[in-house]
């Protein structure tokens, strides 16, 4: 079984891109960033996503991000805005947040013999982050391939981006065809101690519309 | 001043980049990384060193690669070797290494508001790392122009590499025209926990050759 390394964030996208990675037959060893995010609830929910897929390998990275802040996801100081129409990029936005999840998985690749990175990027229902763009991964991919010893030998690293063109109904149809419970996911910026999403972040509005153009009953627990 | 971020390593060439960057007129912001390398030498030179460029901030960022492995340098169960001529990338190669420093350089910088990038990579007297390149750089700023705020909203990163095609003579040369006391820069990559450089590691032989070379004193202490 070829070897990939998924970038798994216990959201929505990035379990259905795990999913879908599983289904091509790649043998899957997991990364997540603990990188100071506001609720760990989307750790917790990788662990769980992870155990769930019988994956052999999930590797939780501490990354310091808050040291640098800069957004409203690792700085407390800012708040979350609720979800607005619009083609700006919102104060969520985390500088380079992809850029380096994607360094790091890349590097654990090239350690375990791995040539397939996944990541449940999309560009469509999304936050105008920069660094969900094809030119963005297209960019990364060659980077890559001339920075490492691998793709400096001959070699080549692929990014796959299953989801980069699908609406997130079209993500919650291809994961629930891939037996993805999406109760188990976690999408809300600003998930409650108790384990509740807000309903009015990005993330949230973008989910819950999700699961109705999908006409698929929405699993999420809303304040 | 127009500020800038620095990767600072604490050695040789990096101190001559963060000089040379000063020289230009920068405000300069060093960075530098506690990645569980093989001797924590490099971050108290590192560290002597933004003092005596009386910089105004110098960051300790830590980030575990030998929870990854995969090189000499962060794995201790494999031994360092001698230098030897060669076109082979040798096993103090650390996967995406350059990738990771830039990408937190970038994120920090897009935070700070600094567009300037320094990294004192060399693609001559170097060990053949395949990030020390110039295509690398050059497609590592495109890349990070595509996945920023900044560089989707028009701006533009730039990544400065001025020793990128100096040989290790002429960096120290320009160096010591700088005023850098090269006495507080540590290049080996096995110091011995008394300070003395082993003498027969690729980047001690880089670096011997050098001062030769450039006829300047080596203040290198060898065992």
């Amino acid at each position: 079984m070829k070897k990939a390394v998924i970038l798994l964030s216990g959201g929505l996208d990035s379990t259905t891109c795990l999913a879908l990675a599983i289904e091509q037959g790649y043998d899957c060893h997991a990364l997540s960033f603990d990188y100071a995010q506001r609720h760990r609830g989307e750790l917790q929910a990788a662990k769980q996503i992870a155990q769930f897929f019988s994956l052999n390998e999930h590797r939780i990275v501490q990354l310091d991000l808050s040291a640098i802040g800069g957004s409203a996801l690792t700085d407390l100081s800012l708040e979350v805005p609720d979800y607005q129409q619009s083609d700006a990029i919102p104060i969520t936005y985390v500088p380079a947040r992809n850029t380096l999840f994607l360094s790091y998985a890349l590097a654990y690749a090239e350690v375990i013999g791995a040539y397939d990175i996944f990541i449940g990027v999309s560009s469509i229902d999304y936050s105008n982050y920069p660094d969900c763009r094809p030119e963005f991964i297209e960019a990364f991919t060659k980077m890559a391939n001339l920075g490492t010893k691998f793709g400096a030998e001959g070699g080549h690293f692929l990014i796959h981006t299953p989801l980069i063109h699908l609406s997130k109904a079209e993500t919650i149809q291809q994961g629930v065809a891939c037996g993805v419970d999406y109760a188990m996911t976690v999408s809300c910026y600003q998930l409650t101690a108790e384990g509740k999403a807000c309903g009015v972040c990005d993330s949230c509005e973008f989910r819950k519309k999700g699961f109705v153009e999908a006409n698929v009953p929405d699993p999420t627990v809303y304040v």
